[in-house]
């Protein structure tokens, strides 16, 4: 089973930024670490913050992947292109934030893209991108 | 370890209720699963359609489990009661719906209760619990 | 045919509250007039205060009536669980209000409940009542 | 005792249109069968597209009929004029609805109408109009 | 095939309003010269100033023209009536603007009559309507 | 000098409705006593129901007065038509109210035509219609 | 009779400021004009840029004026004190403005004044203010 | 003269809750001070996290005591029940809050209760409190 | 100990304005009364309708009073000014109304000024003040 | 001439997304469709899902090609910087949609891009694109 | 070449309000250090609490200052008066602001006054001053 | 010192559009202007249509420049991902816009990223960047 995850605008700078928060693993190691924890899992990652190069990978993704962990950073609050590309390939995407987004600013409390996936995890950290490889596989064993 | 599971109105309708959406098990079965799923942790459930019954659990909880899952069902929606006791114990609580709340009417795509969790988990049907479960682990290692 | 009437918070008080407006007939003396009206139905009255008791009711329906009369007076404005309530159980639901809520303040405009009702019936008085009673004869009729 | 029976625009379609929701009787036959339900009193009927035809007769009705029954259609959310008309006459008009507008679309929910009316039923199709014309022999029974 | 084009309020102005920008062909000069460019198909013209005329031709259209091309003019942005009487019928309606909507006043930008109609054509003067009349020709070519 | 003076919805009750605010003064007694105040000018007067007839008419106005006083009744708030076809003539329209519809509903408060005319006057009842002839009086001078 | 003319802020610059929209006379020509033009009464004349000051004088005038002309400038749209001070005085205020004040911005077409005024009167320049003080004549024979 | 302090939901949790804020006293000690400052009045208290059993306290209410303190809570923001309650006995109510609740979120500013009470206190803790009472007594010798 | 009370536009009207209301006291008898309840406290009183005084009032009053009692009457709603002054100061200042603002207009219910005041008190009439008195009495002994 | 289509982000999978919706033709073979029914013009085509590379594209325009047909799919609803590329080079620019827009979400009922095109065509499939370039066609002409 | 510098309501506090935020030097100090920073330019410095002031000010400096700096404190957020004076004279003026408006309060991201003026400067404490001298001198040589 | 200069979308156009507002510079010809006027500090110029390739720039910046200058054009309203980017680095961002964004169109009065820079100067065209040069130095020199 092979699943991406994708991640979005300014997630590269992981690591330093804000430590205390984000504590202060990079996102290569932060994602190092998601493929150790799941063995039987083939994990790729891809960032960006081009909006476009987000768009050309959901949607490159169909027919190659049992799923998608999307955490599309600032897209998630303004891109109806992110949001018709997931709607437009076949492959069930998970919404993941590292912050609780509800307890930041009011323009973050709408998702667009929230509406197509199958499902949100937010506010546990590292952890949710865990639980959102460990729905992915759930998922895929309800369609199996 | 002891969780709180809390389920508020109209769960205890889970079986009978549209069982093409939301699958065959009662909410005892489904909290039967849950329990055999995590051998480590002790749950309890407590399920009312009752807005102050629920915040008498909230508040009774503090000191005595490591983390409350916390699917409030209607109130979610317009409960300030319930998020003023969720914010004021020092339990960490979850919040966790069964279907894609923002899929669904614009008035459940507000959470006056979500601000004051640690994270939020929709989507997954009797997974989001397992997840939150597993949250609340997590968070309880990170603060250990 | 049983029919089963609920009535919501603040109509307890009928009969001594602004009797200008609302007659000098308690809520006990109207349910006594509305069974009288309807020889061939069987109706139940329960009248609560709380949101919970009478999500229990709703609920309670099921399978045991032919219709719900449902006035939920100021719950009829703010409360997402009664409705998700209403549209859980098979029993037909007709929305009265003794008052013409349209004439009133801004925030009575709103029903999160008449959506999910067969039909709603507003500001005849007790009349309301009796006509919502001959509706769930007729939705019987047709259903039948 | 005389009573109108007022339908606005695109009612005049009944029995053509979505047979399957609204039925298969044409407007005449609709009205025919609310006259011979009603034996006691005399049911004048008119329909019009017109806007300004409607506020004629609501107009006209003024010391001729006991009550109006009306029903406008799509007129109900933008006509500020028929609310006014209504409003201006001594008569008491009965707002229905064959359907229940309140699970339409946004814009069906306000009803500039409603507030000047004595009451409103909505969602219950030809039984609507019966239960209008009962409601108006009541209302005169009590104001006689 | 027949054609319909209906035309609303204050389009019979054309030609002695604002030359500069509508052009200084009259109504009827515009609507002889669309039939022209269009020798297979016979166009049936009617313009008028009342809701409920626009109404009633709409609903005779049904079963008598193949399609309808409608500049619904101020109406476009406040008559439910004409939305319901589009979307009550089985021919298709193209909605057509001379001018482009989307660059006047704000209350203009909200369309009432294009969520029911086939598509719609805006800001090209005369030829919004010609090329309307071709896409009705391309709608039924598709249909038949 | 000739002027016109239209009068909309529900104005032909004045005299029989509400006395008590709108004096007992019939719609044609008011319009004779308004001719007689103005011996110079030569006034029209036209009331109508209907949206149409009331474009009807200020397009016929058109190099035939020299202005128009309009009271639009409760199309005021709800027409796009009446605003474009008061736009589209050459002539003055003042727009008149005999009430002041600012202390009324606030449905009430929005012009849709008062952005279009000349000037508005409100509040004065009979007076607002003698006023508005003076105003067309004096913008006349100012032109001629 | 005695009548207050009260102009607010930055009418004091009339005549220098865009004489092509607002004339070149200057305010007090303006009054001259307006004095001239009704003989029988007698007009006082009252400008400031000072909220305070508008204030002081509309308090004042109680029990010493038939009526007020009140041009309340930017005032108009924000201060809810000049509102109060209107209705707590007896005697009747006439709002004027010389431009079209609902052809401006959108923050213009709020008036707080207007509802507590007598009457409001906008658009025609200087006419505006002869107008008003007909108005106030007017208002004071019938009130006489 | 006896007096009913009504505490809504998780107000019992005071003491134990931010003591930096509210004080170390418990709800009980804070409620013995209230009486031992006013010897002369008997006070009775009553909390519930229940909005089902704050209303009927305040309907019970009636013709015993001379006012009611009104600490709703969260319900506060979300409650037409209580807000009936309030206005159909004919008790004086006075609402109080702890803290200034317009210091805090937004939906803490809409008071859905203010509007149907006496008067409202804020800001000053306990003080709030006494300060309510005293309110109450000087209404009663008012209205003595 | 020294407190101000400052009262805003058009309070020096009490008396004389609406009696029935608001007590046929002036506003000078009033805080006579104000300064004979209160033995112990140095009461200075200042009344103004300009809002720039008010703000040299409030800044002036730093070091030289215990607190401040404001009723900043219609530029309550309004004033930004007003609030920075009354947050730039070390002052405490408790926010007066005499009447309920909350049952009145709706732009009454928004306070500016509110948010930055120790607290509030509205709707008591004379009382208010007192209270209020009492409540900086109350504030400096728990500060002091 | 010269004419650029333009095809926003995922409009590349036309023909395997939806094929009952949008058909089974692929954007190449649609595109090559739209080219052999316009023999005298010569299309050029790109299309890309990011927004950078199409304001890239609608710059280099100018003075290259008589007009642009542009989808710009979901960047429609949200893009101020494509806009503002159409609004600065001299190029007319046709606005086309595949689908009714005006009949799926409300985000995408609002089109940022439309009051700077020349129109705007949609609802009407392939055929949308070929009514485009007919419009350019016309347009051209008329300038020429 | 002279300038005008206007400080709005309760920056005369400043030097003792907040100094860690605002810095220590007194608002005299800052303008003699303005002073000192500009050797050709002469600055006159006038400061006010009342909104009249202002507009007095504002109004004089016409003809006589090639510029105004203007930090119109709350002012800037409520007074429409202010903006039309800005508007009504032909000198330049420049908004400051000591503090980043936008990062504080909704009510302060709202500039009435901005849209008028030749452009903004604020969140650079003393800095915003100075750059605001220079932007009018800029301003001036690029129209002497 | 070394500052960079990023100009977002459009910007490239600059001297061939619109040289009656903008001028007849190009974007090179201003920036080499722009380091002509600033000899003592190092500028740096990227421009892109690409919002993805800005926030790369941004974000590369971090410890290599003492400021950024940025014009963010059309993705000033819509980017919460370049608005992230600006708060992620501690390098301080000046806002700049050759126009002034609050006297155009209603969108263009939301700044997404103002709220994170140290400050935002706009409408004095060129010199605009030339005084957020200087507010950076004067930035650095106060940190220095």
């Amino acid at each position: 089973m092979r699943i991406l995850v994708l991640n979005g605008p300014n997630l590269n700078l992981l690591g330093t930024r804000e430590p205390a928060v984000y504590g202060s693993l990079s996102l290569q190691e932060l994602m190092d670490e998601l493929a150790a924890t799941h063995a039987k899992v083939s994990i790729d990652h891809f960032q960006s913050n081009h909006e476009g190069e987000l768009i050309d990978r959901i949607q490159h993704a169909a027919g190659r992947y049992a799923g998608i962990v999307l955490n599309a950073g600032g897209y998630t609050h303004t891109s109806v292109a992110i949001r018709d590309a997931v709607s437009a390939i076949g492959v069930p995407v998970v919404e993941v934030h590292i912050s609780n987004v509800f307890a930041r600013e009011d323009f973050r409390h709408v998702s667009l893209i929230g509406a197509v996936c199958a499902g949100s995890i937010s506010g546990f950290g590292l952890l949710s991108y865990k639980l959102a490889v460990e729905a992915i596989i759930g998922l895929s064993r309800k369609a199996g």
